[in-house]
């Protein structure tokens, strides 16, 4: 069976709503195994959705279409859905009675657009819809099938769930599994490269790079009968990624980098303190992510001027003066002094030039030292990153976290 | 000229991605006057993507085609543009260059897959990507339009400012021009019902509502001949709704909250010290985006645990004892300590409850007590959030900010 998803609005043209439909009803039709390989947008308009409709149906069998199920004149889909199958439409009865009772409830005139709402396609099977006036449909014909569901999330999701899914579970007879590996520390076109043996050799299960801010992932999906089929036929390839990328793999699925550094914290009984400059509290906001983190974060200081980083943190004046507040020298002395004021047995640091100004020939913007104070040693790293303010500044706090993690991992495992 | 947007990434397919280009996409080519009546998404599959490109050109004469510019062999769309257009492809010597050196800067080796990025269909024009390894470009052929763009949206939309739409604008007679109002501390429904009859008599220059993140902005878009004429046709537009909206309009276009509070400070020569436990960090995070706020805010304290209060703030322990850290008399005390430990003229402190656990009958989830110590005076303000944990936070400190910014111009505008 393969799947196509068609949205219906003028208001998605114009760009005034988001798509959450479409994102929403790819994924679960993913999680139910069925093949979707179009999602199409149109407007309020009968001709080019009929045309859409006879596209969609020259590529794919299973058709779901969202939006245009309401009272106004622009809501059409049901009657192009109608004309599409050849079949007049007739009033449902029981949507109707349901239809009747809610506009008595609101003491409301009920009319003749709103009884537009219950009329299908002869033969349908009716969607009811307890959140909204608008009831879904479902039409078979000639292995063709057409699913009209109303537009608003609120509406939709709860008739997909309800609905849709136990129909569309007695049409499939396996389903997809996945398992996304975390990955840091290494870009996309690396991980690529390392693993490009697999990527050429896939067939079931299948093998996807994707980047996102600092971090890559793969996922990796298994057509199955069911759930434990498909993680066994996952588990083989899993372990031989892991093997090639190791320690770059942080965590899987819901895995966060800051909750796979808080639970190493915490496992370990260790507390953190932060300092930080350039990234200006960022770190700090990400570890404070992790709900757990109370138990493992005790103190923070966001020392961005020089004077702070003498008063909270003991960073000493003279070597300020000798070697400016971006250097391997201050984030060493950031990092042992928030670890010492606060009593945490972990300090870390963070000092560079985020930009766009007070770069120069000899501190360029996107110079950042960052310190990891553990064991009674201190260990610093300089990193030289690009792009904006906001991205120097997101890399560093990401390349913290890993570099934490890597120590942690490197020290108590 | 009609456009057609496509979006490709089997990402989309599977619905781990949210399709925010092709909303952004299709407000601005709404902005920008060009008719829009088709988006569609496709995997990362050369055949239908070329199918896809045919269907496109047989209905509309611009095409924008975002994602699969990337390194990896899935990213085909440059390739699969240049064989429609029957174009061989070839080094593009100054994103080579740029590409080597960001290489260079980051110590990683460049790999073959990555100079894939640098190449182009013959006679393209290329634009530049500052956020990402990937440029774009555009083929112009015979009256089509092929615009290429990278799918993140941190890439894809500078790219499309600053490149694509200088572009359009040059292809269409008339030009549309805009202006952002930006509000906070009222909501999408209460602003628009406080403008509704400006909105229902609109028509040159029309105004459209949109929220984002706990702020609304309204923009006011004229069609006009030139800069000039669209300028003179927004003033009267926007100084009725300035009317209106007053000090809840806290800037426009390009200005940010943070921005608009650092200048607020800057301008009074006052220095600021934040004090925070629930949103550890977010909130100097936040005032750090701002470029010139190393001359105002001079210290931050993320004191997460009752022992940094105490220590770093000089909370008092009988305070924590009797009313718990998440009270209003902690949040007064936060404010103050920070102020009077930094030597800084105002200062802020956050405690609340995030969640999701360490909420109580007597203290739920999203209770957030928010301190400013400004002109010897402390003002704590309570509040009830709610949302995940991240929300809470992250609307904790777009209110803070705001007050702020209603405080300062209060006492010192």
């Amino acid at each position: 069976m393969i799947a196509e998803i068609i949205s219906i609005g003028t208001e998605l043209l114009l760009g005034d709503i988001l798509n959450t439909n479409a994102q929403y009803l790819s994924r679960r039709l993913a999680d139910l195994g069925i093949d979707l390989y179009h999602q199409s947008v149109v407007g309020d308009n009968g001709e080019r959705l009929k045309e859409e409709l006879e596209r969609a149906y020259s590529r794919s069998n299973l058709i779901i279409a969202t939006g245009g199920l309401g009272p106004t004149k622009d809501d059409l889909t049901k009657e192009i859905g109608a004309e599409y199958f050849n079949k007049p439409m007739e009033l449902h009865e029981e949507s109707y009675k349901i239809l009747s009772e809610h506009f008595q409830r609101l003491n409301r005139e009920l009319t003749e657009n709103n009884v537009k709402q219950v009329y299908f396609p002869v033969g349908s099977i009716i969607l009811p819809n307890p959140f909204g006036t608008a009831p879904g449909c479902i039409i078979e014909d000639d292995g063709k099938i057409l699913i009209l569901l109303p537009g608003p999330p609120k509406e939709n999701i709860p008739m997909f769930e309800n609905h849709v899914v136990p129909y569309l579970n007695k049409l499939t007879t396996h389903t997809f599994i996945s398992k996304t590996l975390r990955i840091c520390g290494i870009g996309e076109s690396m991980v690529a490269t390392k693993i490009n043996h697999i990527i050429d050799e896939q067939s079931n299960p299948t093998v996807a790079p994707y980047a996102k801010d600092s971090e890559v992932t793969l996922r990796i999906t298994a057509k199955a009968k069911n759930k434990e089929e498909g993680y066994n036929l996952i588990a083989p390839m899993e372990k031989a990624i892991q093997k090639i990328l190791g320690d770059n793999i942080y965590g899987t699925d819901e895995d966060t980098l800051e909750g796979v550094v808080g639970k190493l914290l915490i496992d370990n009984k260790l507390t953190l303190a932060v300092a930080e400059s350039c990234t200006g509290g960022l770190l700090s906001g990400r570890l404070v992510n992790y709900p757990g983190i109370s138990n493992a974060v005790i103190d923070g200081c966001v020392t961005y001027s020089n004077d702070a980083k003498v008063k909270r943190l003991g960073v000493k004046e003279a070597t300020l003066e000798k070697y400016g507040a971006v250097s391997e020298e201050i984030a060493k002395e950031m990092a042992e002094g928030v670890a010492k004021t606060s009593g945490a047995a972990v300090g870390i640091s963070t000092t560079g030039i985020a930009g766009p100004g007070g770069g120069s020939e000899e501190k360029p913007v996107g110079l950042v030292y960052v310190g990891i104070h553990i064991k009674g040693k201190t260990f610093v790293k300089k990193l030289q990153l690009s792009g904006s303010r906001q991205t120097i500044r997101e890399r560093t706090v990401t390349f913290t976290l890993d570099w934490l993690r890597r120590k942690l991992l490197s020290l108590y495992i």
